[in-house]
């Protein structure tokens, strides 16, 4: 049971492997879950424990190399990797530092994703005594793994297709979850069974919000607060399948749409849509933030408008004026233009997208101009 | 919309300081997610996009200073902090470097956690560069953080016995979930509704297995194989409630239970039971890992056999041979024994207590000796 081919995993390798190759880079040192998965296919919720750190090694030449806990060993077995190196943790000392440093011998130049959206999941203390006790050194290698990430292979697009044709089906369904008089939290819990019920396998990620004409904030959990005539409900959901995102929102106005409910979904539809029309391979992030941010106008102070996503809820690049990434075809991408409506409502209307050799492929079922009444 | 009431942060903070005070640091650099939310009370699935960094400053006198992406100013401003600093983030450079350099100054030694189970959600490049400018320095402070978390609040016991409920109210509704022929899939899926129908916020966290009479692995996702008559099933919950962890199993048996099914539960349920009684205040982990390893005797090499739990899935301290960690009224622990039944089956049984001063809580509804049948 392996969510894609061998000859999937084959060519990720290969492509970091010329990257590497042009980056003069002997290894990548991994220890992070996309990346973990990226390269070997190993995918578990354990991962949800902080107790023990797992690692990836990926020379410039030759197979992946697993140096992980032994409770990983079984699952780690299935996958295509054939240098499986473990140990019994926790154990209170040397989580794995011993067999990395044998395992890094012989490299010198060694990239470890150290900026942009990385993070460290090992103690500080143990990767720096491995860096004191190896020969070769550490170096920042986000950009290697931004690029190889950020570019989706056919089999991770067909897999986002059908994770966001899920959510789509859930969000047709919205009648179910969420009616006048409803508690918010109860309308964010049925809506994540009807996320189930539809073929998501796992919804990490609900968010939303509900307020007359608006909502003051879309990162907040629900409350208890009953949903009323005239208020527009939010819901955003990054819903899993075999471990992909999709990444996008729906509003809906309770009862009645107020004018100002039915604007702001009006000029924040055509921003989208502006931004579906230019988002081609060629043109730069910054490049589409300045065309969609014209069609925001005033009102509008968020930094980006739209990201990458896949193995991660959010993933590089940014559709801002900071990020001058180029799109390619195999992006996945949302797009997610947000506006004030005044100092204490917004509005965010978010779809995904895939980057092509021609125009752009919408992965959601396209909302409606309208504001939906329910 | 608070989890908890001023005085419990309140209190975190003093017990905090005190410590800080009795190890001589200045100031604590957080920056993950349990730590910045255990200081601020700050809870978001937001969590789950890699791409902003958030931090949280607790000085060895005074208030707690947030510096966190100015998306998340309106949720913080709801907490008990007063202090939040924010940056439009991501923006490219500067993602939060320079507010932290600010906000760090003056502070001599300054606590991270770098040590057992902790992890850096920055980049490192960026906490090299803060590293390098600030007067101070940083040491590992992982010994007095788990030394707070690890003893729960009576607010935190109330919601975390709530979630066991929650929990065990959802596996006594195994039979809307599994019967023979459902693909284990299947059963995940509707198990998950049937813990979020039950009341669970979030359910992060549902692996397990199948197999006749015990099963290969337990942290891998499900596949398509339909359950059948005398298998087990195994299914192990993390399932939220306000951002506390419910961890723990239940075995069934479907259809009729293999002798060697029915013979290996009695073993756990039994060391189980020897634990429960041995887990009081003043033992120590090692020793309650003693305890229950001679009743589990050959065919165990599991490293472990329970954790802390709480803010999440699994927590500091082990029940393992290695960790000294003295038992005290407030810890809530898994009881987890497992053990091979041949070399390609297992078992594990596992519930979840509060240590008292004097006999623990069961907060778990404890399974029964026998395996029970469906």
């Amino acid at each position: 049971m392996t969510d894609f081919a061998t000859s999937e995993f084959e060519e990720r390798l290969a492509r970091a492997q010329v990257a590497m190759g042009a980056a003069g880079l002997d290894a990548l040192l991994l220890n992070t879950e996309a990346e973990v998965r990226y390269f070997t296919g190993f995918r578990s919720l354990f991962w949800q424990s902080p107790t023990r750190p797992w690692f990836v090694i990926v020379p410039q030449s030759g197979e992946v190399t697993a140096v992980i806990p032994s409770i990983g060993a079984e699952l780690m077995g299935r996958m295509w990797v054939n240098d499986i190196r473990t140990w019994p943790s926790p154990r209170g000392t040397d989580e794995g530092v011993s067999l990395l440093i044998e395992a890094l011998a012989g490299f010198d130049r060694i990239g470890v994703p150290m900026g942009e959206e990385a993070s460290l999941r090992m103690s500080l203390t143990d990767f720096r005594d491995v860096e004191a006790r190896i020969s070769g050194r550490f170096e920042d290698c986000s950009n290697l793994i931004k690029g190889l990430r950020t570019v989706k292979s056919p089999a991770e697009i067909a897999i986002l297709r059908q994770i966001c044709a899920i959510g789509s089906n859930a969000f047709a369904r919205i009648s179910d979850a969420a009616r006048v008089g409803d508690p918010l939290a109860e309308v964010f819990r049925k809506f994540k069974i009807t996320l189930l019920e539809e073929g998501a396998e796992e919804v990490p990620y609900l968010v939303g919000g509900a307020g007359q004409g608006g909502y003051g904030d879309v990162i907040s959990p629900p409350d208890q607060t009953p949903l009323q005539d005239g208020d527009v409900l939010m819901l955003d959901t990054g819903s899993t399948l075999q471990g992909y995102f999709c990444d996008f929102d729906r509003n809906f106005a309770i009862g009645r749409a107020l004018p100002e409910a039915v604007d702001a979904h009006h000029r924040l539809w055509d921003v989208t849509e502006a931004g579906f029309e230019a988002a081609r391979a060629g043109v730069s992030c910054s490049e589409l933030f300045a065309i969609m941010a014209k069609g925001l106008g005033e009102g509008s102070d968020v930094g980006r408008i739209g990201h990458g996503l896949g193995m991660q809820l959010t993933e590089w690049p940014s559709i801002a004026a900071h990020d001058h990434t180029v799109l390619q075809a195999g992006m996945v991408m949302t797009l997610e233009p947000s506006l004030m409506i005044d100092d204490n409502r917004m509005m965010v209307v978010e779809e995904n997208i895939l980057i092509t050799d021609g125009a752009p492929e919408m992965l959601t079922t396209r909302v409606k101009r309208d504001i939906e009444v329910i």
